[in-house]
């Protein structure tokens, strides 16, 4: 069995030196504070307030999603899923962690699955250069419309050119295209589908997009791309057994939050994440809308201001050490790293030889490349820990679908204890409401006339200050 | 002429009040502050200290490259940039910027021209994905090899394995497949050029890795992909003349730098570039790069100790209002947000008709995707500023060359009055040093020993801390 694990110890005093290390005294103020929030988290989720928690076990939704998977074999060339944060994240994520680099653009690669696309943007002239690739294959391209309501006005914008699209060049076999993961009962999409006879597939209740990535709304473009949806889950089972444990140090999900927390407080509001490894750049931006949106609150439970929320960066080894480590080790001591490393690769590659005329390459001359890449994250993490810099890394045994769904699982329930760390709601996002009403009121939609007026000064530029 | 302009009303006190906003007062102290540093600049670039500024001006470098990508026609289905840092993040922007979304995947949309890779990492399963993909059609494929000395471990290493592998498929012709941009007379990839007889382009001596885009290393993928380089030679020059004067109200780079100056200073030290543009998202990751390796440093010019340095955050409208604008607008008030929107998009589409059953999406049907995009981006900016969040907007006329040359000539000039206003050299980047002989002891090389001792302790788990 291939596990992921969190290493420690480069954020503690012995390393990083007293004014910016944890020591042990502070480890054990921190096990004795987050110790009870654990237990308040287990009944929470008792209390059926964490459903996410229970995505993994349940069987419905694998069945279901493989049987809609299942469907469209010989059927579906192209897959595109049209949704947008916590409908497109997870799915983005899963898929570049899981399938290869050239998935999309090589057939033997994707050993008879489709090719993915995911659109969470409402971008004319993206979405213009994907319908002339596309016009022609409509007839092999499944649409994946996943919008718990229906009415998030991007998704909605792209779906209904898409719809468009489809009953242009199809008639009446359109709705045959279009696979919508919904609500089960009411809204918006809920309405149209059953009208229109799409296939369906649910978002289930109390499960909030950034959390939901193990249930239809990110299984389905997993399931139908080959990716085995069951070890994703075994993974999230797995990791579940390990972040219950009131036994603070031998909790993961405990001792990676009550390490993030401290360190916000402790003046380093920012938290990077940089996997070495391609294929799991993209949780990255999972983790971003996780993190942000969780922790990124106004009030704390009794209502006071607290203006909190660490602000997530994603970056990239060794990429990145070509563009943002040297802030990272110069700049000022305001952020707490986390590395992704991965043990044993997939694959690899052997560094051919060096050039007669260049024997100073020879050491990197039959190497694997994968000595190379960890060689430059114990490398970078080194000259970053010189400079007094907290560091953490999760280990990955190897990337498979087993360790995505434990790594998927570590950082939700990590989320779920620095909130209450933090003593604020992890569970909702009040702010994005304020800038769906403002796009409503200049969309000219009825009743927001009022809005419009007050964004008027906003939209309407003034010429003193464009230069 | 299509034009780009910076609007900064958004951060005044008058928007966003006194304790968050650039009263008139502090905006006329900000401009004394900063003529004499314009004045300074113009000096240090008539010493010649500031090469990158005579870019747009060379005449060799656009002709060598149309020569050379002349010299591929017909010869060349696939381009394949190796390179990291300021020899990738360039060439990537400018690409997404001005050529189609599905260009590498659609052939009507890439016009005759060959499809373009760049490899700016050193991960052994992507590369292996692209060698079997590319693996028989090596013939057809260019690779160029981006390098000042040769001596990148990351680019090296991919050479190594690219060139092996043109070898044992194409024996004596591997080395026509091959062009490298290098310093002009000497290093380790100039030697091996030489020997080899690869074609060559150069990389400007003066000019440092991050501000080299409109030199040969950025000018030649372009110019293979089809884009109109003249046109982004032009767009510098036409902002050249526009961040010259000493007139600070009419110089958007002395603007620019003064104001990311004054948030710095005024406990502000995250800047968030937010393209509402697919197509311009590539922009943020250049600019990454120019900020944070350009203005994070421990030495200011006298040597003391200063830690400065802003952290630039790649977020991407609309995309991240579903992920990061509930922590911009709840969480600390830390960050300086930079949109940049597109007037007039190349392309539009219209959003097709609600369905009978679902009404409420009527006041999106029947509008164009641009204005939807656009009205997004205000109504977040209002919400932003409705929370006292200071926001600058980067206009653009159009995206096309001549605007996108615009943009990078004016963000490179903010680095320079920014660093002038820190006072730091932003021409160097030191800390970078340590990680790579970390890595040539980690990869067992010669002379790297003692080293390798030093590191021992972070290479080597510490099975206490791991869980």
């Amino acid at each position: 069995m291939s596990n992921i694990s969190l290493y420690y110890k480069n954020v503690t005093a012995d390393v990083v030196g007293a004014e910016h290390g944890i020591s042990p005294k502070q480890f054990d103020e921190l096990a004795e504070q987050t110790k009870p929030l654990i237990e308040q988290l287990n009944d929470q989720r008792k209390a059926g307030q964490t459903m996410y928690r229970e995505l993994p076990y349940n069987e419905d939704y694998p069945a279901q999603v493989k049987a809609v998977a299942d469907s469209l074999k010989g059927d579906c060339e192209n897959f595109v899923v049209l949704g947008i944060g916590g409908s497109a994240l997870g799915n983005i994520a899963v898929q570049t962690a899981l399938n290869p680099y050239m998935y999309n653009m090589d057939e033997n690669q994707r050993n008879g699955c489709p090719r993915l696309f995911v659109f969470d943007n409402v971008d004319p002239v993206q979405i213009a250069s994907f319908v002339d690739w596309v016009g022609d294959k409509l007839d092999k391209t499944i649409f994946n419309v996943i919008s718990k309501s229906g009415r998030t006005a991007e998704t909605a914008s792209v779906y209904l050119v898409i719809k468009k699209l489809l009953e242009d060049k199809l008639g009446d076999k359109a709705s045959q295209r279009i696979i919508a993961t919904t609500d089960a009962k009411e809204g918006t999409l809920r309405k149209i589908a059953d009208e229109s006879g799409y296939r369906t597939l649910v978002v289930p209740d109390g499960v909030g997009g950034r959390w939901s990535v193990l249930s239809p709304v990110g299984l389905l473009s997993a399931a139908v791309c080959g990716i085995d949806i069951d070890g994703l889950l075994e993974g999230g089972r797995q990791m579940d057994k390990r972040v219950t444990t009131t036994d603070f140090y031998n909790n993961p999900a405990a001792i990676n939050a009550a390490v993030n927390w401290n360190f916000y407080n402790a003046g380093k509001p920012i938290s990077v994440m940089m996997p070495y490894c391609y294929a799991l750049k993209d949780l990255s931006d999972w983790y971003r809308q996780l993190w942000a949106e969780s922790l990124g609150k106004t009030k704390d439970l009794s209502g006071n201001d607290v203006f909190v929320g660490p602000t997530p960066v994603k970056a990239l080894g060794t990429t990145d050490q070509h563009s943002q480590v040297q802030l990272y080790r110069e700049g000022p001591n305001d952020k707490l790293f986390t590395f992704l490393q991965v043990k044993e690769f997939a694959r690899d590659v052997v560094i051919g030889p060096e050039p007669a005329c260049a024997p100073e390459l020879g050491y990197l001359a039959g190497s694997k490349m994968s000595k190379l890449l960890n060689a430059e994250k114990v490398a970078t993490e080194y000259a970053l820990l010189k400079d007094q810099r907290p560091c953490m890394t999760v280990l990955f045994d190897k990337v498979n679908a087993q360790t995505i769904g434990q790594f998927i699982y570590l950082f939700e329930v990590t989320t779920s204890i620095t909130g209450l760390l933090f003593d604020i709601n992890v569970y909702d996002q009040p702010a994005v409401e304020l800038g769906k009403e403002a796009t409503f009121a200049l969309m000219d939609r009825p009743g927001f006339e009022e809005m419009a007026e007050k964004i008027t000064p906003v939209a309407k530029l003034d010429d003193k200050y464009i230069v």
